[in-house]
């Protein structure tokens, strides 16, 4: 269902943050709610690694969003009051342009010959959605995990762009664990013979190296506490094939195994090795000379930054970081630690937890 | 180098935990300093997942060992004084019979055909070895990691046989994080189209696969808050490859890729996935109802029981259980928590830390 999906298509050319340039560059977005004058009530959402822009269901796409809980009428994100964007990633399979994408140039998809993608070309591209509604300033930019990477880069990319910015959960560069994670799932993709290269059929993709990359995701994604009281010992409820000494025993594996065959098929291995690595590029520093000297040039009035204390991959020293150097930059900031069980992946299940601080924060702005 | 390796062959059959029967089972083993009478002075030690049972140089075997800096004379576990006893894990590769060995029933190597492996059975080859020797009773049995979960195993199997306990960053059951990990790497290697359902030639392993899955344990084995201080976002001192959009940009992406290198190769896919799984089977409730119920019975005098609070796999909670539920069966313990910042990998690592605590209670005995 992407009776909600719209596109803008540029036609110039869209230059990218480390060289590169892409021709008739198309952004997929979805809009909820009413824009006021300029565009005042306006909030810019950018999405994790993997969602489209589909963040909550509409009268033209009644499906449940990936925010649903976050974003609706009477929701935190009210769209009575704010209308509100999610732009689809550019180098997302999800209808922006990727590396599934044709090249107009050569007739044929990108695939690894599309340029180095960078958190910054993602906040670029949402910004160009932004302008092209007529947008002066946003009055909130919003984003969790990579989405929080790229509300910092779109800060630091378009001084003035936003009135306030929500970090959730995200950091101001990728420290050396996480990146070891990442670059073991990209290399999980790679050494899947199917993976050809990144020149897999549509109908042959590197099945085996997705699932097993996906739930290396998953393993990090949550916390060692919540799957001890989720699962603790429990056997799965299922017959061992004779002869496999290896199979599966316990609920967490059945677990694993159910979902990550689940997202294999859904999204594009070579779109996932992309965004990926976006991620570990990312620095902040890059906009500044240091991190605190980046934030330090931040030109938004206030600042939510949301942390929480059980997630492994953005781990809270580093919501702090974020808190601290806004803050010593003169920016009024909210920084609000969560104890959620859920690990990094609590924005989208500790619902409970995060709504009122996202309503608290919006209500007041 | 196995000059300094001893081989206990049994003459009668080993009857294995969860069933199956082994014939002509070998356990192999190394000694260091002289028996007193009736082995009076005797420390054994289990070895962690993949360790052989060359802990420690010798004149037979001058190459360093796995606890080079923890075993000798003037050294925490002190030869001059110590009869000390490392054992090969049963099911490793490394001179104890395993899936490697040659089933006398068939001519052929076991491979999956050998009986499911428990911790309990590791424990119980050990404990051959000590009646083999003549000693009745055990001044200590001691291991970290998998070691620890044995000479659990080992008071719980064995009552009496020894007079302490020294358990280091182990756990009395496997967790669903850490059962999470070890599945993971297991399918990674069995996902290697090598592995052949473990029917691959010697010449042609599943090098991928064990490749990948020793990289997932290398992360998990340490800490992030090390990595952060160690490599930073320090790049790789290499050329990148033209036209390889995802190769080695980071330091810590070049230190993986160069310690995975040195360990394939050297451990046997099979007898990995044997013991891996083993840990995760292994629940000390088995004996007694429950773990606290199982501690109780534990007929030591004194334990030492050590973890680290940067431990990802067996986190410092699972010590602290274990401590108690020693204590609250009328066990002396002594319970130290270290701030060492390499993870589960500390007790190799982080040796100032580890060599005065375990010296002063081994001499304190």
């Amino acid at each position: 269902m992407n009776a909600a999906r719209k596109i803008l298509k540029l036609d110039r050319p869209f230059e990218m943050h480390r060289g590169g340039t892409l021709q008739g560059v198309e952004i997929a977005y979805e809009t909820w709610g009413d824009p006021a004058h300029r565009g005042d009530n306006a909030i810019l959402i950018f999405t994790g690694l993997t969602p489209s822009a589909h963040a909550a269901s509409s009268e033209s796409d009644p499906s449940p969003g990936w925010w649903e809980d976050m974003i609706g009428p009477g929701r935190p994100i009210d769209t009575r009051r704010f209308f509100v964007i999610c732009v689809n990633s550019l180098g997302s399979p999800f209808g922006s342009t990727s590396p599934v994408s044709i090249n107009p140039a050569t007739g044929r998809a990108y695939r690894l010959t599309f340029p180095v993608l960078t958190v910054e070309d993602i906040a670029h591209a949402g910004h160009e959605v932004v302008v092209s509604l007529g947008i002066e300033k946003l009055l909130a930019v919003v984003g969790p995990s990579l989405g929080g990477m790229t509300v910092l880069a779109y800060c630091a990319l378009f001084p003035g762009a936003a009135r306030s910015v929500v970090s959730i959960s995200a950091a101001a560069r990728s420290l050396p664990f996480a990146i070891a994670l990442r670059s073991l799932q990209r290399e999980i993709i790679r050494r899947d013979s199917a993976w050809r290269e990144g020149d897999y059929a549509a109908d042959a993709i590197p099945v085996e190296g997705m699932r097993l990359a996906r739930k290396l995701g998953m393993i990090t994604y949550r916390s060692a506490k919540e799957w001890g009281l989720r699962f603790g010992r429990e056997r799965a409820d299922l017959q061992r094939r004779p002869g496999d000494p290896f199979g599966i025993d316990f609920e967490v594996e059945s677990y694993l195994e159910n979902h990550a065959e689940k997202f294999t098929g859904q999204y594009d291995p070579n779109c996932y090795l992309y965004i990926s690595r976006a991620m570990d590029l990312f620095d902040l520093a890059d906009h500044g000379g240091s991190v605190n000297e980046a934030l330090r040039r931040f030109t938004v009035e206030r600042a939510l930054v949301i942390g929480v204390e059980t997630d492994l991959l953005f781990p809270i020293e580093q919501q702090q970081e974020l808190a601290e150097g806004l803050a010593a930059g003169g920016r009024e900031v909210t920084f609000v630690r969560l104890p959620s069980l859920q690990g990094h992946d609590s924005f989208l299940v500790d619902m409970d937890r995060f709504r009122p601080v996202i309503a608290e924060f919006l209500g007041s702005m």
